[in-house]
This record gives C-alpha cells, structure tokens and sequence, in this order.
C-alpha cells in the first residue's frame, strides 16, 4: 500500500514529486508489466523477436492480438503492455517512416524511427492534457550500420541493446539473457536463443501463444506456426500441443 | 464497496493507477455489462449476430432500439453497452467505410474497419476533455480472406474471434460458445447456435426481443420477425409468444 | 439522501463511476421529471402530443410557454423538464430540418430529425466543457413511412413508440396507455386518449393549462383553445373551466 | 444555512444536482431578488415598465442608474438584478435589434428580440467558462400583433405576460397585479397600475426613485421627473419630496 | 473571520453564492478600500479630482504615483486601489478614446469613455480565466452636456455623480461631500471643497502627498505643487511642509 | 507560520482574498528580497547602479550572472530575485526598446521603457495561465528629461525614485540613502553612495562579487573590475581581496 | 518528510510559496541529482565534458545512453537527470543553432545557444499546461571569444564556469575542482581533471561507463573506447576492465 505523500504526485497532469519523480511514468512502467513477456536479440545477420501471450480463449484468432508489428517492410516493432497504446505508437511509428520514405525517396533507417517515436513518448509525460502511454516497445532493422535493436521506455528514453525483454518477467528474462548471450549468433541460433529465454522464466510454453518475427537483410518476416513449430523443436522445447 | 485508494484514481481525466491500471476504462466495461447479450459467430460463410434486449415496453418498437447495424451494405457492427455512446461509434464506422470507399472506389474490409474504430475509442482514452466510450462492438463481414468477426473494446484493443459474446452474462455465454463451437459451419446452423447460446445463458427467449442478422456474399442481413420466429423453432426453442 | 461514493462521480465533466453509469445524464433525467407531465401517440394517419403544464399565473399567456414546437411545417416536437435546454435542442432541429431541404430540396423525414437532435445530446455527454440537456423531447410527424413517433432522453438515445410519456408523473401515464393504447386509432380518438391519459394521471385538468397539437398528412396543427375544450368534452372530461 | 449536500453542486461550471436542478442558476435568481422592483403592464395600446431604486445618495445623478432601456427605438427593456450584468444583456439586445434592421431594413418585432437574448443568457448555463447572468429583464414593445410584453429569467427562459413584476418584493406586487389588473387598459391607466403596484408593496414611494417609460405606437419614451411627478398624483399617491 | 460558507465561493472563478452575491468582485472592493482617498466634485464650470497618497519615502517622487490621469487631453480619470490595475483600465480608456477619436475625428464624450470601461471591467467578472479589477476609478470632463462626473466599481457599474469619494476613508468623505457640496459651485470652491473633504476625513494634510486636477473647457489641468500650495491657503488649510 | 485562511488564496491562479489581497503577487514579493542587493540613485548627469551577489564558487564567471543589463545602449536595467524571471522581464525590454526605435527612428526615453515593462508584468497577475515574475527591477537612463530612475515590483507598479534598494536587505539599505542622499550629486559621487550603501547594510564587500554601471550622456557602462576597485577605495570601503 | 505546509505548493501549475520559491523548480533539481555525475572543465584552447553512468546491463549498448551531445560540429552539451528531457533540450538547442546557421550563413556562438535553451526552459516554469524540465546541461564550445563553458538550470538561468558539476554526487565533484583546478590548462590535462575529478568523488570508475568529449578549434570529437583508455591511464586510473 502507498503513502499519503506519494498519492499526492500521482493525480492530473505529470508532475514532478518531492524526490524529482514523475509517478504517472512510473505507473505507466507497471502497465508495461502487466502485459505478456518480450524478447528482442541482435544476431549477426539480424534482429529476432518473440512475444509470449496466453490465448485468453481458443476461441479467439491469436494472430489478431498482435504483438509484433511490420512496419515498414524492414524495421520491425514489438510492444507490450496497455494494447490500444501500442498499437497507437505503432501507427505513429508507420507514419513516420512513411514519410521519411516520401521526403527521401528511401525507407529510414531503425535509429530515427525509434528516436521519433522516443520523442513522441516523451511528450506525453510534459505537455499536459494527455497522460503517457503503457507502453514499452522494441524497434528492430538492419541497415546501412548492420543490425540494430532500440528499446524506447514509457519516459520517452531511448536505448540500444544487443538483447533485450520488456514487460511481464522481463527482469527474469533479462538475467537468462545476460548469461545465455554471445555476440555474433547466427539468426536461428538467435531464434533458440529468444524461445529458451521465454521458457527459463514462464515455464512450459505453447508455440501457439508465442510470436516470432525476424528482421533481416530480407525484411520483416512472421514465422507462421509451423515454422514456430519447428523452432520450438530446434530449441529442444519440445512438441507444441 | 471500493476502497480510498482506488476512488482516488477514478476521477476527471483518464490517468494510470499506481499498479498500472485505467479505472476509467474499467468502469466503461461495467457499462458495457449493463447492456444487453450480444453474440457473433463466424461460420464457413458468414457471421451471425445475435443480440437480446427485453422490451421495456409493449408501446415501444423494438426495431427502433438499433443493437445490429449494417454499416456499409456488406459489413454488420453489433453494440451493447451504452446505447448512445453506441450509435456514435456506429456512426464513426459508417463514415469512414464511407471515406474509404470514396478514396478507392470500392467498399473497405472488415479488419481496416474494426481498426479505425478500435483508434477512435484509444484516444477517447488518452487525450482530455474526453470520457471513454461505455460500448462494446462486434464488427463482422465476409470480404476477400472470407467471413471475419472482430470485437473492440472500451481500451480500443481490436480482437479477431471464430464465435465471442459482450455484454451482460457475457462470461456464461463465452463458456457455452467455447464448448459448443466448431469450425465449418453452415450459416444456418450458425444462427441456431446464437440463439441456443443466448437461451442457455439467459433462460426463456422471445423471439420479438431478439434480434438476428447475417452478413454472408449477399452482405447485411436483418431477420424479420416471422425468419426470427423460424430460426426459434429450428433452434428447438419452441414457439415464441 | 445520496452517498458518499455516488457524490465522487457526479461533478466536473461526464464520467462513469465504478459501476458504469453516468450520473450526470441521470441528474438531467430527474430535471426532465421537473418538468409537465407530456403525452404522445401515434395513430392511422398522424401523431398526436399534449402537454400539461399549470399557469403560474392568470396573467401569463399560456401560448407563450411553448411546450409544443412546429418544426419544419410538418414535423412536431414536445419538451419537457428544463424549459431553456428544450428550446435549444428545438432550435437545434429546426437548423438541422432548414439545412436538410436546402440540401435535398425537400423537408427531412422525422426520424432523420430525431436522430440528429440525439447525436447532438450524446455529444453534450461526453465531450467536456458542457453539461448534458435536461430535456427530454418526443417528435413526430407523417412521412412516406406513415406516422412516426419518437423519443429522445438526456443519454441521446432515440427510440420509436406507438404511445409514450415524459417528464412528471410518466410512469403512471405510461401505464395508462400500456393499458388502453389501440392500433388504428383514428386522430380524434387519438387526442382523446392522450387527454384522457393526463387525467388519469393528473386529476382534474383545465383546457387551458393543456396543450394539444397533431401532426397529419396537412402538418403540424396547434389546437386553439376552442378546440381544446372540444376535445375535452369528447374525452368526457367535463367543461373547462 | 445550506447543507453539505447542496454545496457540492453550486461550484465550479454548472452542472445538474441529483435532483436536477441547476444552483448556479438558482443563485442566480437569488442576485435578481437583490435587485430594485420592476413592474411591467400591457395596456391595450402600449406597454408601461416601473422600477424603483431608492438613490444611494442625493448626490447619485439618479438617471445614470439605468434600469430601463430604450433598445431601438422601439423596443424597451427593464433589468434589475446585478447592474452591470444587466447593462451586457441590453447591449446584447441592442447589437441584435442593430443587425436585424440592417438585414430586414426594418426594426425587429418585439419577440424575436426577448427570444434572442433567452438563448443567449440559456448558453452562459450550459457552456463552461462563464457564469449565468444575474439579471431578469423584461421586454416591451408594439409591433403588427400589437403591445407584447416578454420575461427572460435567469434560466434563460421566455415568457409572455399581461402584467409581470421582477426583482426586490416580486411575489408581493405580482399577487397585486393579479388582483388589480384588467384587460383593455388604456396606457394611463396602466401607468396608474404600475405606480400603485409598487407603492403598495414598497410602502411610501418618491417619484425621483421611480424611473417608469411607456412604449407604444410612438416608439420609447422615458417620463422626465415632472411627468412621473404628475403620475404619481394621478395614482392618488400624494406629491413626491 | 468569514465562514467556511462564504470561504466556499470566492475561490477559482467568479460564481453565485447562494445569497445571489459574487464574493471576488467584493473582495475587489475591499482592495480599492485599501487604495488612497480620492474625491471628484463636478463644478458649474468643470469638474474637480483630488486624491492622497503619503509618500512612502522622501526619495519617491510623489508625481510618478499617477493617481489623476490626463486621458485625452479633455478627459480626466482618476483611479485608486491596487495601482497596476487602475493603469491598465487608464490605458483601456485612453485606446477607447483614441480610437473613438480616428473613427469619428472628434473626442469622445465623457459618458461613452466611462460606460466602455465598464463594460469592460464586467466581462472580466464573468468570463473564465481573469479576476476582477481591483480598481474604482473616476472618469470627468466637459463636453455639449456640459461638466459630467462617472464612477466606475468594480462590478463594471457606472453611475453619474455631482461628487462622490471612492477608496480609503470614502464612506467619511461622502458624508462631508452631502453635508457640503452644493450646486453651480465656481471650479475653484470646488477645489476648496475637495481639499476640505480630505482634511476633514484623514486629519492633516501635506499639499506634496495630494494631487489635484481639474478638466474644463480648456482641458485636463494638473495643479503643480505651487498650485496645491495656494489651493490648500485658500481652502484654509495652513502653509503645506 | 501561515494560517488557514491564508493558504485558501494562494493557489492556482492570482485572485483576490477577502481582505483584497494578491497572495502570489505578494509570494512574488519574498521571491524579490532572496535576491541579491541592489540599489540605483540618480545624480545630476546620470543614474549609478550597484548589485551585490556574493560568488557561489571561485571557478564561476562572475559577469555570467548578469545583474546589470545593458538595454539599448542607453537605457540600463538592473533585476533582483528570480534570476530566470529577471532575464525573461530584460528580453522584454530589450525587445519593446528595438521595436520603438525601428518605429520611431529613435532609441525611447527611460519612461515607456519602464511602464511597458509594468503592463506586461500586471497582465501575468491577473490574466490565468501564468503565475507572477519573482523579479523586482530597476529602470535607468539619461534622456531630454535628464536621468530617470524607476523601479518597477512584481505587482506591475512603476515608481520613480531619486535613489532607491530592492531585493536583499533592501529596507536597511534604503534607510541608508534617505539619511545620506542629497540631489545634485556628481556620477562619481553618486558611485560612492551606492558602494556606502551596500557596505553598511551588507558588511564587508568584496569588489569582484559588486557590479556596478552607470548610465549617463554616453549611455550605459559597466564598470571592470580594475574600475571597481577604484571606486572600493575611493568610497574608503579598502582594498579588495 | 516534508510538511504540510510544502505540500499545499507543488501541485498543479508552478506557483509560488509563501517565501517565493518555486517548488516544481526544486523537485527537477531532484530529478537532476538521480542523473549521472557530468563534469566540464574549461582549459585554455578548448572545452572537456566527461559523464559517468554505470551501465544497468552489458547487453546495453552504452554508445546509445546519450549524456554528450554533438549540437552542430562545433559545440557539444552535456546532460545529466531525467534522461529524455534532456534530448528535447539538445534539440531544442539543436534547432536553433540550425536557424541561426541559416540566417547569418555561420554557425552560433556558444552562449547565445545556451541562453536560448535557458530562455525556453524558463517558459517551462512560468507558463501553465507543462511541468518543468528535470534536466541540467552544460553548454560548451571555442568561438571568437575563446573557449566558453555555460550551466544552464531547471530555473531556466544561465552561468558561466571555468569549471563545473552537475548531477549525481556534484557537490564532491565542485570542491574537488575548486582544490584543483588550474587556468591555462592544456586539453589533455584537462581530460585528466574531469577523469581525476569523477573518480576522486566516485570511487573506481570504468572507462566503458564514462563518456568523454572535447571541444576546440576543430570542434566536438568524443573519445573512443581506446582514447578513453589511455586517458584513464594518463590520469593514473589504472587499466579499465
């Protein structure tokens, strides 16, 4: 339970607190936890996600919760957390690069489309009349500087990573990918590697639940489920029910 | 009874709670459980909607009480919730098909339609000067990929479902659909399970306060009250009064 | 006396409280039960509204507190509850009915007209910087789909009736017409019927504190007080005073 | 004293009560009831006003306290209430009549102009960032339906009266009105009424506090003090100071 | 002390009490109390301000405290109370005159100066976003209707006075101006008077801490200190410090 | 410590207390005397500014916190209290003084210069949105009136003084110069008084954290620091450290 | 714990307290001290920033938590606190220094950039709708006046340092420079302070967590991993790991 001090920072519009916090950023981070475990890695040759997230019925179409986002046929976005905001920083995500393709005749490269997105984010935590997005998201590519993969955080703060996961159990995910990490992995290596990760922290996992996309020299490509099948299986996880 | 915590974050704008949550939105979805059952099925070629609202009064007409609406000749949205808040969305979507349509000539999909409509409700979340919408919507229609069914929610998150149930009783109705439903059905039988889903859930129906609607090749689709009527009796749900 | 809880959700801009509902729009229907008991059906070949409001005064001039409103020459409107919100929402109508012909060339159709003035009311209900209308408005009239009668209440929700009541004392007046309301009624018998529906209700009625007008293929017809006391004799109601 | 329940509801924008009602509006009846007595007649060829305002000092040039109002000419207005609210709503008034003879080419009839100023003073209610006005003004005029006289209160409101009193002791000199007056009145007399209206309510009155003006065929015209003086002697209210 | 009553509206913007009062325009007013003694007294001939205000250090220079202000070279205000908002209705003054001055190539009449202040000041007492000003002023000059006197409160009233006292001490000040003043009075016995005023009511006086202006047909005069000192000789006040 | 009643005024935007108050313009008020000391006296051929603002840190710039400004060449200005609000009041006067001259082909007398500065400080008092300048500033110039010195406080009140203190201490200091001030003073004189001034009030003084500038004939000078130690020793205040 | 008495200040807008701060203000000097310890040293042919912030994992890129900033090849800025506040500062500072370049053909110098930053972070603080900016930079660059290093605040105030520390442990920081700081440093000596200077306060340093950058005659260049290593070395910080 929170205290009578911290209450008082935390209504209307973000502003900082006696210890120079801002606690709607913070709250907006544990909207960022209640959403399904991510995992980004930088491979040699690309980048690899995967997005963990129970079928909340069989009844429901699980590609039409999406989690990993092609955005502009050769960066690709991961998100997590408050769904309706991600898929807005989604949109403005597309709209940037499309109009980046539009003023220079070339798709844009992944650092400015995370860096535009980082500055619409940190917007929202300063200009009043709007509360920040519950948000994290992940923005992979390969470019002119070979692989690249940004996290942009609910403050509107941009980082690199070599590998990466956001939302539910990320600090547990993140620990196995700390030890499990070595640079110059081959892309399939990588894609083992983001499916044991999910499986050290959440237990048993069904390759119906988990998204995979890769982000390669090729482009944004979506692994369909027997093509996550079977990295399931090269993984050693076993056959998906 | 709620407690002071949670009061506290209920009010004015739309803001993140300590543990990350829009009570705002959460109190939308209440709203939406006070509306009437509302079901949808995807079937082998088409979507049945169904949707029960007792007359609050034998004077009343119940066809006046829009819950099915054809949007575009071709694509069917079902609300419940929030009457009002309802037609404005339904509004929305008849707007933008109809942009869409203007633009390139040709009616829009369901998916895109579901989707700018899931946009609208996200940032009736986020921006001021707004509340979010007390509605719940199923958006259905069979174009080029074939029959497709999606809801949206108070948050704005779209959801692609093979057979799904808003509104009150919502939960027993889901239950009954996820053990019922199969694959493969024809439209027929697809409105007889709408109609045994409904009855099993909310006990003695009359076909006058049910309405009934397909969208299949032939687009939208309202059953009047003698096809209502016969769909009870192939239904086994006896003659309505 | 109210709650604590009820009291947090009922200030400031529109919003929904724990369990879904908008207590604003539920105040603005307690000012429509404020206002003079209202009455409209529909019969064969036009509608028919009367509206019972006593003279504060003798030396008010009954006319001038206009319950009864001619739109467009031949669509009907009957407000109820905050006498100046009504007026707005009238003057709303006759804009919308002016700019309808303008564009089509000819007058709009009544359900047209109702649906506007409801989309105008949701938009007072949601959108910031504006309390919703406490007024409650039936309208009518006669178009190509025959005699049309509808209600629109303070949430923005129309709805189509063959006879209904608003503002005080409306429950009991609706039970009057649940009991006695016919299909076919001829418009003579019609106006006796909402007249002998406010006495029922209302005790003993004077001509004078009641307004009558009907809606048929001629129009929107005020009746004058003459006529009135006609129709009170027809009705059995004994002579005005 | 107020409780704490009604509090609740009169700060801030103005919103519905529980019980629907509008305080800020109420209140704003309360700043009229603070204002100087107004009387208004309608004889059978004119109009007559009368509003007492005891002079704060013999020093007060007693016409620059303006509470009756030539408007175009033609039309006369009386306010009482909060002054300088007053004076906005009779500019109101006057930049209307101004825009409708330059549109018409001729003066506007007396309703339009009270109807015009209703919807005026209705929006200050219900649109934020403005308080109500906190002023009642009555209306006076000759035009082709003859002498009218209107009411606008605080609500926003019109009304048509024969004979009408506003501000300080209003229910007093309106149950006077309703004993003593007569239809067909002839504009002497009905300046006789006014006079003796107030006198009987207030106690002594002196014809320098008592501006009165009649409006009829001739357009305004504001009685000079010997005039009033001569009044006063006619309603057998002995000579003034 | 107040009560927590009245504390309850006299916060935010300006609202009703339930009284029908507006608690900020009556705070306004004790701000001008709070302002120094200033007296304006209309002559046969012209009209007379006087007002006080001790130095509050001998480094000051007395005449930088503008208290009488040359308006239009014809036009005299005079202002007291919270001094930054009395300069910047001076200046609203001077831009109305200047502009009613290129409209009509003639100076404006003293009345229309004062009245457009008032308007002026009323529109920040009602329109959100602004407080009250705190500031009574006096508007004099000579023009066709010859010498004319207008207070102006803070309510945005105006009213026409033969002489009239406003800020510190006024109620003391009125009451020696209704004993004294008397009419047709040469414009230098209306110097005496005004000075004999503010003696009587504050004690001694010291010619360097008031200032007296005149306006008549010549314009607005301000009296240089030689000029003080002969008027407070012949006002028979003793030889000033 | 503050009392109740006091702490009700003092938030959210600038209003009147009941006593007719500004509470953030007297907040702004405490701001000013955090300031540094700062005193300006006018002599017979110039105005001396001096600002005492002790080094926070021997490895910072001291002329990098500009206490001394520098308008038009002609004009100097010296702020105290909120440094930031300090700057933001000189770029408006910098601003308003470019403008004049490119309007007038003239660089403005001192007085526009200050009164300009008053309006734009009253607007932030009264105008919402913005809070008060926590600045207290002096103005200074040599024109066809000769020098000028004015002071200008947070209220928007323009005083002109013949020598005058703000900010730290600034009651003693002002002590000191009505007991020692004589008018006529030499430039050099005058640059005696000000350091005499700061030194009795302040204690021990160390030329490098004293600015001081004059503006006469040829326009605004800052003193370097050589020229302040001379001026130390000259007002016997002893050799610098 | 604070009281309540600073609690009632540091909601909402930034208004004053009754001793004139700006709480707001102070609490982003908060956010500043949770940022990395950031050092500037001015020596006599250039400028050296160096900031430390220990990585949170090896898998982030450090190259991408962007503490020193290229701002036009010619000037760099440092930033320590909130980290994405920061960014909009530099492009902020960013965008102007581009307009500048465009309108006079040459980039800026370096203090008119940091007094542009300094001016748009005042507004932050004064103007309502946006919290202030949690954010401290150093503004450094070689133009015609030589090298130039300037501290802007969350006040918006600019300052000038031969040397300076802002952020975590800048207390230690300063009175280590202040003991050791020399004038006429070369730049390497200078890269070797700002090294000694972070480590003396910080304990062990790592040359993979401390960025460094020089400013001189050929403009901003930060140091390589290797470059820093070997200063590191030069400063007698032992090998880096």
């Amino acid at each position: 339970m929170q205290s009578n001090d911290q209450r008082a920072y935390d209504r209307g519009t973000t502003i900082f607190s006696p210890d120079g916090r801002l606690y709607q950023v913070e709250y907006a981070r544990e909207a960022v936890k209640r959403g399904g475990a991510t995992v980004g890695v930088r491979t040699a040759d690309g980048v690899v996600f995967a997005s963990n997230g129970p079928r909340r019925s069989p009844l429901l179409e699980p590609e039409s919760i999406e989690k990993l986002h092609d955005v502009d046929g050769r960066i690709g976005m991961a998100t997590t957390g408050h769904v309706a905001d991600g898929r807005r920083l989604v949109d403005y995500g597309r709209r940037y690069a499309h109009q980046e393709r539009l003023r220079y005749g070339d798709a844009p490269d992944t650092e400015p489309v995370a860096k535009a997105i980082a500055d619409y984010i940190q917007e929202s935590t300063q200009t009043g009349g709007t509360r920040p997005f519950g948000t994290a998201l992940l923005v992979g590519g390969v470019d002119d500087d070979g692989p690249r993969l940004f996290e942009v955080d609910p403050s509107g703060t941009p980082a690199e990573w070599r590998a990466v996961a956001v939302g539910n159990q990320s600090r547990e995910v993140r620990a196995f990918l700390e030890a499990e990490y070595e640079d110059g992995l081959a892309l399939d290596t990588g894609t083992t590697l983001v499916l044991r990760a999910l499986a050290d922290s959440l237990g048993e996992l069904d390759a119906v639940d988990v998204d995979v996309a890769t982000m390669d020299a090729d482009g944004f490509t979506s692994l369909a489920l027997d093509q996550r099948r079977a990295a399931f299986e090269a993984a050693g996880l076993g056959p998906a029910s």
